[in-house]
């Protein structure tokens, strides 16, 4: 009665960032900001690294909550991007449906802020129409903890699958083998601890 | 084999506002008390603005739990009102079911003190009798996080969804173009973060 | 597909005690000691207080494990009291099975030092063999919070309710019309923010 | 509907300790490097006690994931030792998989670094393959508690079991009388609190 | 060789409120948002109804850092009111230390946003000149706790004296007797949990 | 420069417990009110069992801060009684000051609630007139970690001492063999650590 | 008695780097490496954007403690590097102390890792020898808060003066009028909340 | 008017442990019991390595306390071992001091069981009696946060200075050159992140 292992597939999966812009991330405080802009940069490296379709949107962009990340604008020049004239649940957004069925892909990553809402919302719309959703807990932020465990619990028991950035990584990357160079280019740029043992271990083997 | 999707439809929708009494409130320790506070303000205000039916109740409030929160007898002062006379379990009150049923909704959001006890009780039992439950767990508040934890966990797996009050506001809103000043004032007055991107947005937008 | 809401109810629970011993008390570091303390001696109480068949049980209580906490065993003079030569998980002593099954009772409360070992065993034994399992969190205790959290979601997959010693108390007495100040003197006397409640609204209304 | 109790048996286990590296250990963070130290060298000890058919594999291990932690190495020289060329779930790797299944068990207990990718990944293929699956949290670490909470929830909702080592060591031995020094010492070794239980008890038993 | 107790007099008090500015406000993590507002707003009641002198700058507040809270401004309409052009010490301001030496006070109540830049500047300048300087450290916030535990030593050895706003509201009303209603009022409308006792108190005493 | 070390002598110490009241006691949130009760019962049993001269102070105990707990006022029943008509620095109450000098003391043990002002503003006033003073700091409370972190700073630099009360007690008693059966009492009361090492050791030696 | 106010001066600071090495910066656990990372790399730009002297020190980079960061040898690749062959006490080098003089410069500023001994001990040296000394606290890192903790307090009592990067930017720059557009940019690339506000700000002044 | 740095001479130090016994190490709980076993036993391997006199003494160690922890006792056989007969400050025992005075010392480093009592007696002791001390905090345990800090904060402003094991060993040695594989190998066996280092280090450089 357990929920089956889906496994990520490179082939199959469609990246979903969803609000994160300039005002809202004022409102993530259960992650540290150093913490959160990183795990948000890494998610955008890792789309662009392993080439999945990304599909951006916002929410009321011109208000209060502010601009998309320019960060993100840039990574992803030629994404969908799709700014809701007021849907708070981007699937009511029809272009942006219509955007995910254009990738026709079945796995979707999920990250954005606020947790519950923007990326609960969707999370489940999907999950409701067959999708198999796979929340990027570590790119997503919310108010607090209570806030947060709250939603990933609704999230779960709908039948999504929570991970992090790094996880996702590995289970679209498969095999080292496939590319060396650039997965560790991916986790230097991104893991501090993994930089260092990679910053010792060149140097030690350049010295021999 | 997933809950399926359960969305909040404010046509639909009824609150039951459990022992949110003066002397129970101190008993909570789970939220810093300034938050918790704000947060019980946040659903109410949150109930008036969407006019969904509300039912208030107590236990024992002349003895040592106190009477309830005086703002929230202010803001619903024609809601059912029922002062139990003894049960513990608000479910157990045939006045308070009665009232429930009056409104004609299914969905039910619940919040209250304690939360393993004024919450958990009805919401176990409205769910036992085909309710579809959604605890609003930022504004129920317990002694500690164990006492939460355990409670979250038992609601959870009988099938209550887990939200917070911003959470209920933007499923319930669903399009921001439904009233952008109502939603946005709701929010400015109960996130301060939000409150001060709304104050630089406008300071800015009027300096024009 | 959710569990449905099994009600605990005072003519058809036991309560079991496992290894509230001196020496493996200090291996109890997820909750304070002062709580803990207050806790189980809380729901000694409470088996007292509501009459409930009450089990001891004790692993190797003359070597370092330690003697059962004292209070307890001059709480429950007559109740059965197994001292296991070896079986760690007591479920596996067929005198403390046969104790259970004498007291005829379909609900289990238990409660025990350490989680994961002297709690979780007998739940999931308890649960196999079709008893409704409700384990008093906050009474049992363990080395740290990781350990905490994986014990109770074992227990709790496997179908245990999770629940508090304070949850107990109101879902068995149902009505505070039953016995007011039977439950008010038990919340009195390990809440001290409920005695203190009492304190006040006492003097308050003596003072008339 | 729950997971019914399966219960560890000491003739039917496997131990996968994967990708315990000098280099990976740095990206632990989630738990204290002393304890996380102890805990898995705790975990090998008691693979050793219960001779445990015990896998061990490595990650690149040439490169700056670093080399196998040298104990473990020296505890079990005899052990199948997989160090894959370069797929990241080890249940990728064929040899992995045949050496699993040359031990004939169908419990397999996981432990590694870093939670969500090395211990994750095998334990939801092995779910898959029909085996049952205990995770050994407190032996497995990552970078922080959102990306373990997230692993454990994919983890717990795919079927596995979580345990600590402590809980795994009590699961199989079932009786003390079966070993009582053994096991003691097993403990002593590796929980202070428990060896200065057995340190004053010894003390004063001889001093009689 | 220790610091004499300095005490806080009403008539020789003045109140520096320093860069509470909507953007600056995003910045402060060490105090959750909810908490640090009441808190903000409090010592602005608490400076009103003592009928303080009080100063209101800010820095660079038509650029990013945005404008003054409007609480504020509405709470101070004819206090002097510094937009300093650029200085980041607020001492450096010419007008600023003017604005100070018009009130004729010794005493320095100075609270904003960073501790470790706004307030401790400031603060230092202030003791260098013989001011007796006392910092209302809850109604101050920065990045984290790093910061603020430096800032605090640094002011700290530097001679100020480091306080709440409730302590400097006690010691300047220093008997209840000068006004029951006003002080009451006061930490009703910021300490919930002193409301609370306030409405139980009131309500049980009304019901004679 | 630095303070000389000033030792607790018990003909030389009055103890000061001020504003203990079952009201305010709700307010306290920087320690456990299970741990925080113990602690002060504590400090009150330490100071009987040292016959310490002790005097107990209350503020407005008619109004929402409610009565004195009860427990102390029967612990010492002949003590000085300074029930304050209005002064928020007890020191500010003649007879407070008259009852301390009557004690002929110079060693002022002082706790209360809360730390920053029942506590801070008595025990500044004393330093300033010659007293030793030394804080209980366990058994006393205030709102959070802030407010009595700056507390503990504000005192500290005046010239307090701070201590626990396992500290006192220990500083008092000097030497087990003045009564060895008292002090275990003590501690084996208010320690549960220490009543199990004792439940652990009797019972082996009895069993000699 | 108290410390007097000794400001930083740009024209006679100097930065100390010492042993921000990649194998070392593994033992930092009181800061989450994200942050870290961040903090140190902000100090190295403020330290070029004000063209202080800097003096980078290492100890023992061919062994497991690594190389030094690359970023900072690229930041300052003019600047006195030391190598120290074996002091631990980077003060006890005479070509550091020699580059040092060699600056002219009377105050330090000092960073490291770890912090009670890499920073610690430099700056006690340094204090004796009659240099202002200004700890970077939040570029210095260390195994956990205990020995954090101890290390600030025995450097503050020695006379050292606590600051964090960005305390140390601000009072550096003293006002915006010198550079907005430089200074500006320092904290956009290095404070995630200060970023979005100029996002925010930018994008909507761009918009009129 | 700071205090002087007083640097640690390994010719002019003694070490003091006080009361590390197996019961008494039970009531730690400021510290995670397998890093403060480990901070202990580092402490003594230190103590060893540098050749420092060393004084041990127990308080009733007959009793509930329970026996020194026999590794100390292996460590340190020849070592003076004071068994107090009753005195708490172990400054009180004159074949203590006696013993100190023996070795001619000047600094006296000090670790113990619980740090409010058995560290802070003797240390405050010392200083004024003119010995230069440092409290090794890590290898210092006591009930929780709260005595902790003030006990250090008591000792800090008599003029103690407060270390780590870690930091000891550095200011004692001074330069690696001394002795590499000798410290290197203290380090090795009690930090882990260490080990890892030079286990990857090892590795590497062996492979040319």
């Amino acid at each position: 009665m357990s929920k089956p292992y889906t496994r990520l597939d490179k082939n199959d999966v469609a990246v979903l960032l969803v609000d994160h812009q300039a005002g809202l991330l004022s409102l993530v405080r259960d992650i540290d900001p150093d913490k959160f802009k990183n795990n948000v940069l890494a998610l955008a490296d890792l789309a662009a690294y392993f080439k999945l379709p990304t599909i951006l949107t916002t929410s009321f962009e011109d208000g209060p909550n502010g601009p998309l990340v320019p960060e993100l604008k840039a990574q992803f020049p030629d994404a969908p991007y799709i700014a809701r004239p007021g849907q708070i649940n981007a699937w009511d957004n029809e272009d942006f449906v219509k955007a995910i069925k254009a990738t026709g892909k079945k796995q979707l990553l999920i990250a954005g802020v606020v947790t519950e809402v923007c990326v609960a919302f969707p999370a489940l719309s999907a999950l409701a129409e067959g999708y198999e959703v796979f929340v990027v807990t570590d790119a997503s932020g919310t108010f607090n903890e209570i806030t947060r465990d709250a939603a990933w619990d609704r999230m779960s028991q709908a039948g999504a699958q929570l991970m992090s950035w790094f996880g996702v990584a590995c289970e679209l990357h498969r095999d080292w083998r496939n590319d060396i160079e650039g997965l560790g280019t991916l986790f230097s740029n991104h893991i501090p601890d993994y930089r260092n043992l990679i910053t010792s271990y060149t140097t030690l083997t350049k010295a021999k």
